[in-house]
C-alpha cells in the first residue's frame, strides 16, 4: 500500500471511461494509496472485470467498484473524464445531472495522428477542458493529468513517477482538491498551472511529449522547476 | 568564462531585438560561454550600448558586437529571432534577403495580458513559428528558447538554469545545431520538441509559466522527465 496521507480525507473518485488506459493507471495508483475509486464503463460487466483485476492485483483497502458511466458519475464525489475525444461531448452530456454541483476533471488530450505523427485537433470551444465547462454548466471543471504516461502508471516496475501534474482551473478550491489527487500519485507532484482559457496549450503539449517518446525512445513527461 | 565545448565549432549568432530582455539575456550567456554574438536593434547606436555593456560586465574573448537589425541579419550564420510580437513580421520581412539559406531561430511567445493574466494569442500561420516560415520561405526555421527566463539569463547570481529548452523544427541538421547552441547556455539540456506544425502549443505554454510565476513567486521552467 503506497497510502501517504490520510485516507479519510480522499474523496471517492469516478473514473469515467475507466477501462482505457490512462483511467484504468489513474485508478490503479489511486486504489494502491487508500483512495476509494469507481471504474466507468459503457458496458457496467467491463466495468466490473477491469475492477476484478485491479482488486486482484493489489488488494487495496477499499475495493475498486465497476459501474457503467452513469452510475458511476452519481457514485462519484470527484469525476474524472478520461474517454477518447471522439466520444467526450457524448459522455458528458450523458452524465450531465450526475456530475452536477460535482469537481469534474477532465484528462482528455484532443489529438490527431498521420504520418509525421501526433498533432493538435482544434476544438471549437478552445479545448477538451472548456468544451466540458460549457457542457457541464452546474460542474467545475478541472484540467489534469493530461501529461501521465499510462504505460508507466500500469507497470508494476514503476513505483514513483516523478513527474508534475498542471492542474488548470478556475476556481481554487476545486484546483486544490485536484492536486490533492495528483500528489497521492506516487512521485507526483500537483503544480497549478493557470486558467481554463489556457488548457489548449496543456492538452496539445502532449503531441510535443509524444515526438519526445519517438526521438529518445521514452515516456516523457514534464517537471516545472521553480528556482 | 563559461566555455565548455569548442568555441570553433560555435557559429556567430545574430541576435534580433537583441536589446531586449531575452535576446539580451541569451547573447549573455553565449558571450560568457565563446558564442561570438553580434546583438541587433532598429537603432545600431542602441545596439552597440547594449554590447558594450555586455563587453564591460563579461570581458568576453569574442566581444560582442552591435548593430542595425538588417546588418545584424547579414552578420549572422545563425539568426535569433527576439522582437515583440508586435513587430515579428515586419522584422523577418526587412531581413528576409539577409536571412535567405539561414538557420532562424524564432523565440517569440505571442501573448496578450489582462487583468487574469496572459493569455494565448491567436495567429493565423498557427504559431509565431509557423509565421516566420512563412514569411522566410528561403531559411530554415526553428523554434526554441521559448520558456527561458530572461531575469534568470541576466542574473549574475545564476550560475546554472537548470531546465530544458524544447526545440522544433522539420529539419534534423537545424534541430541538432539549436540543440547544441541550446547547451551552451549553463545548466541547460536541448530537447528535441516535434515539428513546427506543433510549436504553437510551446509557445504558448508560456502563459501558463507565467500563471505558475505568479502562483509560487517564481521564474519558472520545464524539464522533460525522460524514464
Amino acid at each position: 500500500m503506497e497510502g501517504r496521507v490520510s485516507d479519510e480525507q480522499a474523496p471517492r473518485v469516478g473514473v469515467l471511461g475507466g477501462t482505457g488506459d490512462l483511467g484504468r493507471g489513474l485508478a490503479r495508483r489511486w486504489a494502491a494509496a487508500g483512495v476509494p475509486v469507481v471504474l466507468g464503463s459503457r458496458d457496467a460487466a467491463r466495468a466490473q472485470e477491469a475492477a476484478d483485476a485491479l482488486n486482484s492485483e493489489l488488494s487495496p483497502d477499499v475495493p475498486v467498484a465497476g459501474a457503467a458511466n452513469a452510475d458511476c458519475a452519481r457514485a462519484a464525489q470527484v469525476a474524472v473524464v478520461a474517454v477518447p475525444w471522439e466520444g467526450h461531448a457524448a459522455l458528458l452530456e450523458e452524465c450531465r445531472d450526475a456530475l452536477a454541483g460535482k469537481v469534474v476533471v477532465d484528462v482528455v488530450n484532443p489529438l490527431g495522428f498521420d504520418e509525421r505523427g501526433a498533432f493538435a485537433l482544434p476544438v471549437e470551444q478552445g479545448s477538451a477542458c472548456q468544451q466540458a465547462q460549457a457542457l457541464l454548466p452546474s460542474s467545475t471543471v478541472v484540467g489534469a493529468f493530461h501529461h501521465v504516461s499510462a504505460v508507466l502508471l500500469l507497470d508494476p516496475e514503476v513505483t514513483a513517477l516523478e513527474l508534475d501534474v498542471l492542474v488548470l482551473g478556475d476556481d481554487r478550491a476545486a484546483t486544490d482538491t485536484v492536486q490533492a489527487l495528483a500528489e497521492r500519485l506516487p512521485g507526483v507532484r500537483g503544480v497549478y498551472g493557470g486558467r481554463l482559457r489556457n488548457a489548449h496549450q496543456v492538452e496539445a503539449l502532449t503531441a510535443n511529449l509524444i515526438s519526445v517518446n519517438r526521438r529518445y525512445k521514452t515516456h516523457a513527461g514534464v517537471r516545472v522547476t521553480r528556482p
